[in-house]
């Protein structure tokens, strides 16, 4: 957990949504809601799916954003640690007790540099990845500045289109570079195929990762070759650890968003053509939303607009409804077609977001609920922690 | 200004990306900056041109959530206060010092009621939008146990599809309920037509405006043939503005993105023809942000993705840059079409967002800058505030 958070100075409907101990229904809205008894069941089977593959899972947190979301996952599935994008970030995940954590992204700015060369002062294992030789010097300066130690991954780009080198040579030439500086460690490849991950059919999914596992086969086999077997080779989400996994090249998992699902991973379909929210997993983050306008017949207003979710990925859908629909939003306002008029002012309904990580950022709490009580209110612990 | 901020605990690239006195290369990013010049000149320029045309001016709270640029658009504007959506806004902005408070939006949770009714023991005037005669009772009572007085328009739907009636019989009857309310005042009506504000034609917004107007103006006259005339016509935005000052029947406006503006906004028509960042009005916000791999000879990748941004409303675009374009964007990635290979890494950018509003509101901070340094750094007061 986190240091344990004191609400004596938190005002419901202010800063803070619910208190533990609260009734479901004085929660205010809009806020986001973890259904508890979901989440652990999430928790538990990809921890177990991990185990039984042998793999590493390195949980997301870049996903949750949540120090106390993390340790859950480390003590119920059996997380090794976490992976995030930002030094910011890792820097909560450190002070927060987190003890192997990989900046799965290239760290460039000086400051940035010298912030994460102080993170193994924590007491953990800090690795960070890298595309580009000239980084090599920076980092290894910095971590000898503090005498530290960082390890760093070479990453590929197996298809995602944004960082990481193409070719085995460029790295080669990095992991060479980074295994003769010191203060640094050559500990593998980070290898995540982004852009495959939100494809509906699985034999797609599953040929875009096999294009993936012979690219980073062969990087692995040109590393060997001059000595610089990789430990960890890392990669792998939610809509793909199933390929990762039996690749006999990969060892380490990062998937994040099966934990909490969102309504566009919810929408892929699993290997028998199953939506992957019914049966894989389940979901467990919720926006919690009131109606506050039924002025016309067919049509409710909820509190929940575009400042309580990220829309990138398409809206959400109220769970558990056929009956009425989120059909649009504005800056604050969800509208939601009833057409048989249904709904009632101050009601309450849960909407699955269409992407969760963008959208759990944009809240300072989860408010996590059991048997219709508030059961925890943890923090978003890196929320505006982008740097 | 807020409650001067005490900056002594900050640490600037894990909690603050600039502190005051800083030069403009030292800032960490990804982070909202403001143009401190750009952003007078459009505050001066609103304000002079409500002046001019006899129209009171409530500026927009809800797209900067900032008490710092709100007690600007007073002091250097004319604003003659401040609308805003949600209750923990207005509270935010009583306590900051503002005097004139509406909450252009419905409130019916009984803890937000109950919270609202207490605003005026802050000193100002606090008004809030009805478009149920079911709320007035609600309101009533609170204002009555706490022993104030707040002030009620009925909202009109005149385009946007969400809340408010859209008759001038049910405004009629719930200005008449307001109006016999022990604790309420009957001030006016809420007339936005949000729908059209981001069509791109000027004729295609006022002819959605014509609509509205006539509208309005039989709802104005339904009222006063019942002895209930309206203080208060308010209404209005950065796409629609001109029109409502022309309408005879509105008297107040309610803009907010042109003292930011943004790429949705900047794209559309003036009367001229002209794009309404070209003139009308100048880009004054952006979101720095740094190159940190260019691992591809023609792809750059930038610190700004979704987390530092809302793309509701399109993607970005590289301020001032013809060379270079963002074309995509992930969690905490922006990719950047380079064909040239003229960015370098650790080059800022400075993008201007698709949609200013829910943008600011996942940034904790602007970093106003002028002549190269950090002059203020005001908090994004409100955000997280959304109940």
């Amino acid at each position: 957990m986190n240091a344990k958070t004191d609400f004596a100075g938190y005002t419901v409907g202010y800063d803070i949504p619910a208190l533990p101990g609260m009734v479901e229904a004085d929660i205010q809205t809009p806020c986001l809601i973890l259904d508890l008894d979901a989440l652990e069941r999430n928790i538990r089977k990809m921890g177990d799916y991990a185990k039984a593959h042998g793999m590493r899972h390195r949980s997301h947190g870049k996903m949750h954003k949540s120090v106390d979301v993390q340790k859950l996952q480390e003590r119920l599935g059996g997380a090794v640690g976490i992976c995030c994008q930002k030094v910011a970030e890792a820097e909560v995940f450190a002070r927060g007790g987190i003890k192997d954590i990989l900046v799965s992204n290239q760290v460039r700015d000086p400051l940035k540099i010298d912030r994460l060369a102080q993170l193994p002062k924590y007491g953990g294992r800090i690795a960070v990845c890298i595309d580009d030789v000239a980084n090599v010097g920076d980092l290894s300066a910095a971590a000898q500045k503090h005498g530290t130690t960082l390890e760093c991954l070479v990453e590929i780009d197996c298809g995602a289109g944004r960082c990481g080198v193409t070719t085995s040579e460029a790295a080669v030439e990095i992991a060479r570079a980074i295994d003769a500086a010191p203060g640094l460690i050559f500990t593998g490849i980070q290898a995540y195929q982004g852009a495959m991950q939100h494809l509906e059919s699985y034999a797609e999914r599953e040929a875009k990762l096999d294009a993936a596992i012979i690219q980073v086969k062969a990087v692995v086999a040109a590393l060997q070759a001059v000595g610089l077997k990789p430990d960890l080779v890392s990669g792998g989400g939610t809509g793909s650890y199933r390929f990762e996994s039996g690749s006999v090249v990969y060892n380490e998992l990062q998937c994040g968003s099966y934990a909490f699902m969102d309504a566009d991973y919810g929408r892929i379909r699993d290997q028998d053509g199953n939506r992957l929210d019914h049966g894989e997993w389940e979901n467990a983050l919720f926006i919690l939303t009131t109606v506050m306008s039924h002025a016309k017949p067919d049509l409710a207003v909820c509190d929940a607009g575009l400042k309580a979710q990220s829309v990138d990925s398409g809206l959400p859908f109220v769970y558990g409804r056929d009956d009425v629909k989120y059909i649009n939003c504005s800056d604050e306002h969800g509208v939601i077609e009833d057409k048989r008029g249904v709904l009632r002012v101050n009601e309450k309904l849960k909407l699955v977001p269409g992407h969760c990580d963008p959208t759990c950022n944009v809240h300072d709490w989860y408010v996590g609920v059991r048997n219709g009580k508030v059961e925890v209110v943890w923090p978003v612990s890196a929320r505006g922690r982008g740097y």
